[in-house]
């Protein structure tokens, strides 16, 4: 295929998103060309833009445009309760779930003997930080129903007993389910339910 | 969902693109950022890139970085064959295929009383042009195969009447189907059993 360079290496790239195979990026690639200053250009700019400001919350491993995030740094979020989650894509299906007023820890992964990820890859160290720097009481944890995320919470359980309140969403989650995944609905009655750890 | 704003403006671009909705736009911005430097910062570069180079070609209205585009500037192309087609994603299932060695006219679409779309808003007369100037003894017309795409046919075929030899694209392509969408095959069976129109 005979094809323009830039065009290609934009498709290339495309290609590499989640969802998005050779095709679907090929025809999101004309239709960027076909809307040049309304779609295309904006696009460029706005990924630029993230290039350049978004980095990880030092606090919690959100994404954050300055050294702590929007939440973190928020004085409307009760500071006593933090949700562990294992991705920033699951602090955003809580959040759409409007349901949780406190704040939150990016784990960014599981613990996984296999792929060698242990607890200081994980932010855990940080997580056990802020319990008392933060006067935390209550550590929600909200990780996905997988083996690997059980193992995790079951990890952190042990690392943070004594220290504060456990708790887990409650069954509603189903099992194997991941959080982003999940309806608000689902995600607000696992909270409201939630037991102890 | 107190997002950060310029994750929340690149979701909403992304989620515009055909084939994403707002959960794949998410998901593909979350990969962009875990993969600043080998994702996010090459895309929007190559977009750029795309942005400021790539334009019509004056000649078709296939994509092109110079003022023609590769297939035009081509001296490995027959020119005495012209291949029309609407869009030019049309003209890249073409050349998957592989297996027409001509040029190509994109109109940029159909003939539309509803949408008000004339022969000039379709690159039409250009191509009435292009018969005499590059000597073209054949045209064919691989237009889809819907009542919009026959309509157009009749009507470019009305006007290249006694200019040219003009054929379509066989029966092989399916009723209603979109050229887009069919296997290397199927078109390169359509072409060969191609038929005076
Ligand atoms: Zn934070
Ligand atoms: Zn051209």
């Amino acid at each position: 295929m005979a094809q323009n360079q830039p065009i290609e290496a934009l498709i290339d790239l495309m290609a590499r998103l989640p969802g998005l195979g050779p095709r679907s990026a090929r025809r999101a690639v004309l239709q960027m060309v076909r809307k040049r200053e309304t779609l295309l250009s904006p696009l460029a700019e706005a990924m630029q833009e993230v290039a350049r400001n978004v980095r990880e919350c030092g606090n919690c491993g959100n994404i954050a445009t300055g050294e702590i995030c929007d939440i973190c740094a928020s004085n409307k979020r009760a500071t006593g309760e933090i949700c562990v989650v294992e991705t920033v894509g699951d602090l955003w299906a809580m959040e759409r779930a409007n349901v949780f007023g406190g704040r939150y820890h990016v784990l960014g992964g599981t613990l996984s003997a296999l792929d060698g990820i242990g607890p200081d890859e994980l932010r855990i160290p940080r997580l056990v930080e802020r319990i008392p720097a933060e006067e935390v009481t209550e550590v929600i944890l909200a990780l996905n129903a997988t083996i690997d995320g059980m193992t995790t919470a079951h990890y952190i359980a042990d690392r943070l007993d004594g220290m504060v309140r456990l708790t887990s969403l409650a069954q509603g989650v189903p099992v194997g389910g991941e959080l982003d995944y999940l309806d608000e609905g689902t995600i607000t009655a696992a909270l409201a339910a939630r037991k102890a750890f």
